[in-house]
Order: structure tokens, then sequence, then C-alpha cells
């Protein structure tokens, strides 16, 4: 569906579309006109960057929380927002396997967004407009904060002078075999939750509320 | 170390470790006079069952939360926890390249709990008996809470209209990328921390407090 496609922005998200789509034989070339602008730029610098590329070509974003109407007044436009997270290699493999929202305002932009996320190795479904916010916090649900979740159970675990590392079998497993849930919880084991929290208020009462919370929405 | 261990329990843990005894021919068979019994039951049944056990051979426990002292009236006694989630498929290999906490109030206790994570494929660290509960809130946030990490992104993008599978690539690519931050809490966004909040109050409320919390503790 396009030919040139020229990417702005070289960040972690950039770098590895620019790769991918050099592989395809699609990545615009200076002199060459592109057919679509995809911005990789950083969320906030995405209206300002939009706003000053001449009218012509397609325009589309990466981002998972901006909304289309950030690439105005251009109107043939459209979101892939691959659902990943990307380290600074640069490496375009790193696309390979994750799935990507597609937005669009028309059936015709919908069709150019699942056409870039299938070229880029990625597996698109299609986002309303409307769910962009609930969805994106969903993945920073599972991304980020399980980033978070695993620096928590590592400061609880170096407190008992247990290598960090030993975590990674567990949680890799509990992956592995469909988040199904073990251990205390399950068993309605509530003292040793009680047990948990009396430890965690004398030695990282900071973290009280949060393993609370988590404990709370665990109980069948 | 033991020749012939008796494992009593054929739960999740049980016919895991009673499989891999077997292939490494120490477990003990009916008439056999076991050097160790190895109780794989229920943490609320440990201290009746370690009463009914008669005394001669070491006793031991493959649980995070319970106490050494649970196996009294035994004095040779140690603990082994196998770090790791079980499903009830009763494969060995569910122990291999897991670790293993072990306890023990005296040197050749500790020894012998080192020789039985090793002999069943684990990798063994020591755990001092003070400090078992908070290792074991640390384990129960690594496993559990990440059950309900899935669960909750799961609901949100579902909200969405999106297929809960397409969180896994993020997920493991977040473990594989040693857990480093990326999105809108890495970059200071918080406009959109907000805008995830009001999504979240107006279609999840009861999630809204687990959101908060993960999100004060994922703040640089």
């Amino acid at each position: 569906m396009f030919d040139h496609v020229k990417v702005v922005g070289r960040g972690r998200v950039g770098a590895a579309v620019a790769a991918r789509l050099a592989q395809r034989a699609r990545l615009a070339s200076d002199g060459d006109d592109p057919d679509l602008v995809l911005l990789c730029v950083p969320d906030r610098a995405i209206r300002e960057v939009a706003a000053a590329v001449p009218p012509g070509p397609w325009l589309a974003h990466v981002s998972g929380a901006v909304p289309l109407s950030a690439l105005s007044p251009h109107e043939r436009r459209f979101g892939v927002h691959p659902l990943q997270t990307f380290n600074r290699s640069g490496r375009a493999d790193q696309l390979d396997g994750a799935w990507a929202a597609v937005t669009g305002e028309t059936d015709g932009a919908h069709a150019r967004g699942r056409w870039l996320a299938a070229t880029l190795g990625l597996r698109p479904f299609d986002l309303q407009e409307d769910r962009r916010v609930i969805y994106h916090a969903g993945a920073t649900v599972a991304s980020n904060f399980l980033v978070t979740l695993f620096r928590v159970a590592r400061e609880l675990v170096q407190k008992a002078g247990v290598p960090p590392d030993a975590l990674l079998p567990l949680m890799r497993r509990t992956m592995e075999n469909g988040f199904e849930l073990t251990g205390p919880i399950a068993r309605g084991d509530w003292a040793t939750v009680e047990a948990h929290l009396a430890a965690i208020r004398a030695e990282a009462p900071e973290l009280e509320d949060l393993y609370r919370a988590m404990a709370r929405a665990t109980r069948p």
C-alpha cells in the first residue's frame, strides 16, 4: 500500500521500525517522495511535528496514548501502536511476535494501518479511538507495573538475603502456566497473608498499601 | 546423604518431587525404612502429620511459610522450599531451573537441605529461619500478584475489545529486557497517568486503588 515510508524519530521504537522497513525495502531514502510519514517521536512532540509535515502523504503515529486528532490538520491518518517494550538496540526483531493496536477513522485508514502492522511483522487488532485510554491503561499495567512488581519482590527477598535472580524462574513459570493462581491466597490462607503484612509493616512500610491492594484484588 | 526418601503427600509439589526422587533412585518404596520423611502436605496439615511420624528418620517440609518448629517433636529437621509454581501434571521437570530456600537450625541440617535441593534439580540458597516471612512475602508478590496483574490488565484491555493474548509478548519481553521501565511513568508523563485513572474510575472503579498504589511505587 505504501512504497516509501518516511520514519521521523529514531528512538527505541523508531529505530526498530526503520530497520524493519529497510528490510522490507519500504523505507524512504533521502530524496524519495514519501507516501506515508510515520511519526516515531515522543508523545509530547507529535502534535507539533505533525503540523510541520507538508500536506500530501498519509500520516501515522505509533503512540498508545495520543489520539489521532493530534495529527491534524492531516486527515488521511491512522495509528499503529506496537504492544511491546523496546530496548535501545534498534533491532527489527523486537517487533516479531508482538501485537499492534490499529486506529483509524475510516475503513481505508484501518486497512492501511493493518498493512503497516503486518509489514512491520506485528499482529494487528483494531482499536476504537474512544477505547484508546482504557487499552493503554491495561498495557501500562501489564508492562510498567510488572517492572514495579519485580522491584517490590526483589526488595522483599533481598531483605531476607535471597538472590533476586531466584525470582526469575518463578515469574517465567507463572506466565507459562497460564497465570494459574497458587500460593496462600489461592488456598484461602489468610493467616499467612496477615503475617506477610506484619513483616512488611515492620521492614518495608511504604509497600503495605501496595501489598494490601494487590492481595484484595487477588482474592477469588 | 539419604538413600530412602519417603514423600508424604502427592499434591502439585509432592507429585513432582516424588517423580524426581524416583528418577534419582532415592524414593523409598513400601517396606523401605526411610532415612528422610519429606512432608509435601498442605501447610495447615504439617504440624499434625509431623507429630504422627515415628521418631528415627530426618524430617523435612517444602513449605515457604511454615516454620521448622512445626516439625516438632522431631529435632533432626530442615526445610527445602522450591521457589516455583507447580501445575497438576506431576512432572519432575517442573523443578528444573528453579531455586530453593534451604532452612535448618544446624550446619548438618543445612547441608542435608542443600543435598536434597540439588538432588531434586533445584539451586539452593540458605534462608535464615527468622527471614522466612519477608522472603515468602516477596515470593508471593512475584508469583501470585503477577497473576493478579495479568487479570487486571486483561480486564482493562477487554473493555477496549482487545484480545488478552496480545499482552503476553509484552509481558515476556518486559522480563527478557531485565525489567527496564519504559512507558508513560518512565517519561514522567503524568497527564497520561491521570487519563488512565479517569478511565479506570469510569469503567473499573474497583481497580483505582491498585492502579494508584502501583503507579506511586513505579515513580523513579
